[in-house]
């Protein structure tokens, strides 16, 4: 499919209410089970969601509406909401992220047009980036942790489930 | 994890608000987007757990409780819901679905207790299951469609996030 600008805004503005509603109030075990050693929980999830859209997505866009290709980008911190989320509980990181979320898409739709979608930017590692790949990029990022907090709550039932295991992908993929 | 009655009938709760706040009012092409061949769009698979409520889950949990290992369970159609979904709008799926779960849940709740969980019932092909088991894989296989959505609305974009693929596990992945 092509990338097509407002449809990526529908799909990340959708991103916060779906987390909510899969999320809120369920048993602080499920939010906090996670895929052994040092994997991430629901919790650590929308903690990265939230400094991924405050020191990442929209301020890259930025960096390449504003310089292009001559200023890299900076590099993300993978591992800042472990301090960021520390002693908070789910509900406030999920409003934090609905409230961070509205305005990266506010600030999406009044700073980008689809003109712009071709102008390039530097990646720290990957070089030579257009605006359209980051943006897409970004829809992707939102659905694949979705897909990671799916795929850890499920497998907490592995054994559980006995011998549907072989029917359900989910638990039986490594 | 343990299977906790409660819990499961928690998470089995949020799926139809999950799934809408996903998916309600995105345009039509993401909708019906598949991953080629024979696979299932977000379309299918809300038809299909529609289904799977209205003929598989507790009406098997209904036939360990009042069978146990006498009777068999029917066999699931695994298709069928191609036939009633046709010609309907992916709203009217999410709200039949939503109306559906609330009723399996109710029954769930007034029908099973936890001293019903290690009673034994007759998958046609699995043999000698119990309920707690048919219970769990109920929570994971509304989890693993809720990943292969996400799965299938990401890899739309899988040739637009450019060099990202490689740090992208959902559209790296076959």
């Amino acid at each position: 499919m092509e990338f097509v600008l407002e449809e990526a805004a529908i799909i990340l503005a959708r991103t916060p209410g779906t987390l909510s509603a899969l999320l809120r109030d369920l048993p602080d075990g499920w939010v906090l089970a996670h895929e052994g050693g040092d994997t991430w929980s629901p919790f650590d999830v929308i903690g990265h969601l939230i400094h991924a859209d405050r020191t990442n997505w929209m301020p890259r866009a930025r960096t390449i509406l504003e310089h292009g290709e001559a200023k890299s980008f900076g590099e993300f911190d993978r591992f800042a909401h472990f301090r960021n989320s520390e002693g908070r509980t789910l509900a406030s990181l999920l409003d934090e992220f609905a409230a961070v979320r509205q305005h990266s898409i506010e600030e999406l739709r009044g700073a980008v047009s689809m003109s712009d979608l071709n102008r390039l930017g530097q990646h720290p590692a990957l070089g030579a980036v257009t605006l359209r790949q980051l943006l897409a990029a970004w829809v992707v990022h939102d659905l694949d942790h979705l897909m990671q907090i799916s795929r850890v709550l499920a497998r907490q039932y592995t054994n559980e489930v006995g011998p549907w295991r072989q029917y359900l992908r989910i638990v039986r993929e490594p």
